[in-house]
């Protein structure tokens, strides 16, 4: 893959905390993640998944938690994550129109490797995420099928690619292009370092109202006239992945993510209305057997008052991932000639 | 269609309001429901349309709220509900593993009548609720495909049957045949008449639990050796669907459908641990209009004092309702010639 | 203290699961209960006190979880519970004008214990629950002082009485005396025995409603003219506490004090508007230090797969509770000389 | 009063929407604010009232709801508010030990004016937050009395001041003094002007993290050596008091107010462990009736297509109230000599 240049590579340096190796989400050990990306005609559409580790995950599933922070959105699997404390499957993101096929060749994925599940266990549940690409990508046509799941699937690795990739590709994010971003922190919890990772798809906001670590450059760039001309409302979404090897709680994992909110909101979002804002997160600090096993379970988990440094993590890497995955994403050409303009090719004029 | 004996015609009448003339969900005025049964070899499942109103539910929406009473499951929709506090699609029932080819296609059924969608306005939240039949119906096939979805719908009218139908077609209750029940109540509220009616399918409990108008006949049914093999854990779902003309804030909705809890409760239900049970509710006292109208909206809604006796009614309704999808599912042989006894046939046997 | 029959003494035998020794919430290890009872002139009121455990709770913190099954109640200290998922103080119970000076005078315990509250660390968060006994009480005189409080905590001892008295001294239940009940269920859970038990204060329903049972008594007893002359509306409320020594995570707390629901419903309750249904639990199994250990916590805890023997545990320790409150509820004349029967005078008549 | 200087004096200017005549959460029409300060010695606390509107609120009660951004708090009221969707008391604000009694005090003042409450209608719910000024105040004596609390009730104004008053008084943010501070906002829908105003009692974050309309000034302060000794952890709170006159239904009211945390998180909180950071807000639109009515409610709402301007609003006034809350509150001495250096002293070295 060609590497783009990130947020660093310019010399915004947001918050405080060490990153990981990749700055990505993948810097939680065996986290992987892949993409699909769809382009044909008035197609621009995608999906990108997340494996929170790499052996069978509805066998062994891991903690996690949701939060919505604007629910006008369509993810699916969330009321068992609440009422669970876990994930089973791997973690898709698509456009909000392919939900329902994407959660179909999830199952489908899934029913492969797990000949038991409908007949000697239960059934499974399949968390896909959305964001609305339909002023880039003809949406109505539903186009994602199986084999593009499963590409999605097989393609998970350390270090993938992002920006206007797989679920990231018809996106736009403050009247620019957007797409897939990444980030992740370092922090030291009793002599121990673990890691946190964000990765967003990012489909929300008014060039207006871009931050850049402190600075309101949307009023700059609304100068500049870069913005498209569909950039009349605050429409799309934000779909925020968090991943962590921090041994923490179902509870205590609430808690963090809702903590993106703060990155989200430095970056200019106000979590407009039409925006469905939703986050997933889930910990490898262990796994939970899908089998009962014949002894009571043992989960390490940090004490609360360990807790504020996960905090500053999240909220540094969110905002970083967001601003990673616009600078990211090159300029593209959409359906009906639409064209989004790449943050990167503004940045030298900005004076970051 | 063969007209099926129900509750009150084995003199079995739970609580003490008046029913509506049907006694079933369709009792609200403009409400219908359609199924589409698919038996084949292995294969016994089936989809259930609930239609609010009888016009573009997308372009007028309806007054909605959720309810979460046990969230082991994957019903589609409801974060966008709990957020916006209306519906926007018909209401449909199936099997767990094709919530994602039911909602993919729902929402192609829902882009033909509504060209804006993914053009020039946003996108649509399709909602579909789920039970697992696998112990009667080969699930693994997803074997729900785009013309089920549409002939359910199709198929929706006002008088509709009960039992082993639609979604209802592979159901298990109380170790008995399960399925689709309704029943409905009428309430007087400052002299004016509301209809509060409920849907339920049926797919959870143990023989030994069940209640019948507070009699444990479970433990007698037992003792007659009725219940299938495979009822050896409580391992089903319960989707209760509510609607009602009462006008009502989605706030004092949610409050009213919370309540189909009491009458899950008097059946002999303990929400188990593997049951996704789950309550969708939609009052069709008013529509919402998808554009933005030039001037307010006016709500009109009942003082917070007149709620009880929607409390009693819903209460009353999903108790019956249950008891009616058990008493109108015939015996059936499904997947693997598991025999699934219908209560009716032990009904006489039980001195109720 | 007096020795009252409760529903066992008069071969009412709720569920199937065996009790602990004194089928009460003491059941399980360390908890206690204590009492005040205020009665002079026009008060007919009291305290209610609940120890999770021997030693310094705000120290060694309990794992705890709330769930408001109807919120028309002024309980106080959910929100840092729902939080943190833990307690840090005794429970106590008491008349709903009185939440304000009993939570001050709980502060004013703890501080004696805990000189470093508000000093080195942080302050506490007292827990507080309250049914309004304003029919048989003149609450406006809010006469609930700090040696009360003091007393209801010093009193706390395994075999405490049930009835009308503490909180329960002014209560009740459907149109009959109501107060304290307490009931418990043992269950096993891989070759060792846990306890859960329930305590409640009891102040709702309509004499027309009361199940017991099963048995629909109210209407029966509503024929023989019992119950007083202000049970024209269902306007009280329901508390219940939870006790446990099973190891359970916070939301799997959560999951089983929901099944509550399932014992209140059976007795009649359709938790009405005017009533405030809370329910706050605990686990004895670990406790959670106050202050940062230099190592990471370590919890036990169940597989969710063995969960629903507690809900079932929970469901019918809940409705005996309930029905132990009103038959230890001696028949009492209150305020402006309005009289309470006991539902205990007219068993023999009941046929149960 | 004084007549302190605020942020606009100082030429930072949050956002871009015009702001009310007065600037302030008294801006909507009806709305007042009283304090009661009290210093002496060790003590420096005190409590603020925000009344909602100049009748007998528990007979005209409020559309309101809650928000929780981080739930380590003690507000009380809002398992009620929660429910109802409505406030019948004035909101008051103290210390976090003394939320008992500032409680019951208002109970006692409510029970003046409604001679019926406890009598012939149910109880009341006092709404109550708090933050703990413990390092400035000796919280251990909880000193607020009855007096205290009617006399902030009485003192409610249009024009009231900010800084080190009332709750204020021991308050402490950023390290820097902190207290009471507001902002407003004008918006118009469909050609009305509308106004959403903003309290907050400001007692969170370390100095280091203090940004000022996205200029991270805490970093520059720091090495002026400005803040206290005490500063060494982020264990304070806020509490977000929101008005508007705009007509919303409650849970449009709560998506509004959740909008809090985006200009929270604009002044460089990250919404930390120790810190209960809770909103309530009410809109004045209509009144609803605590005594039933012989007709249907109608009710006023906006369409959910005009909502974002609310968003807006809201995000830009409470980011500039925590401002004034820091601006308007002057350098004092508390318990035990502590300093508090006011904001306002170094803000012309600070070049924003």
């Amino acid at each position: 893959m060609t590497v783009l240049k990130r947020a660093r590579d310019w010399n915004i340096n947001i918050g405080t905390l060490p990153t990981g190796p990749l700055n990505k989400i993948t810097d939680v050990k065996g986290v992987t993640v892949g993409h699909k990306t769809i382009r044909d005609g008035e197609i621009h559409t995608g999906v990108t998944s997340i494996l929170p580790h790499q052996g069978n995950i509805f066998q062994e599933k891991v903690v996690a938690a949701s939060h919505v922070l604007n629910g006008f959105g369509k993810t699916a699997g969330t009321i068992q994550i609440d009422e669970l404390g876990t994930i089973e499957t791997p973690i898709l993101l698509t456009n909000t129109l392919s939900v329902g096929n994407v959660s179909a060749s999830l199952i489908k994925y899934m029913l492969k490797d797990n000949p038991d599940i409908g007949r000697t266990t239960g059934t499974i549940n399949p968390i896909v995420a959305e964001c609305n690409d339909m002023h880039f990508n003809d949406i109505r046509q539903q186009v994602i099928h199986e084999e593009d799941v499963f590409t999605a699937i097989k393609d998970a690795k350390q270090d993938f690619p992002e920006g206007a990739v797989g679920a990231g590709t018809g996106m736009k994010c403050f009247g620019l292009k957007g797409g897939i971003g990444s980030a992740s922190r370092e922090i030291e919890v009793l002599n121990k370092t673990y890691t946190l990772g964000v990765l967003v798809l990012t489909n929300f906001g008014k060039l207006h109202d871009l931050i850049i670590n402190g600075k309101n450059v949307g009023t700059k760039l609304e100068k500049m006239k870069v913005n498209d001309k569909i950039d009349n409302k605050d429409k799309g979404s934000v779909i925020i992945i968090v991943a962590t090897d921090l041994p923490v709680s179902e509870r205590q994992l609430e808690r963090i993510i809702k903590r993106c909110g703060v990155g989200l909101s430095r970056t200019g979002s106000k979590m407009a209305h039409g925006s469905g804002d939703i986050v997933i997160g889930f910990s490898t600090a262990a796994t939970i057997p899908h089998k009962r096993p014949k002894k009571l379970l043992t989960q390490t988990c940090i004490h609360e008052e360990e807790i504020d440094l996960a905090f500053h993590a999240i909220a540094e890497a969110t905002e970083e991932a967001i601003i990673n995955s616009m600078i990211t994403a090159e300029k593209t050409v959409g359906r009906s000639g639409t064209t989004l303009h790449s943050l990167a090719d503004y940045l030298s004029e900005l004076d970051l």
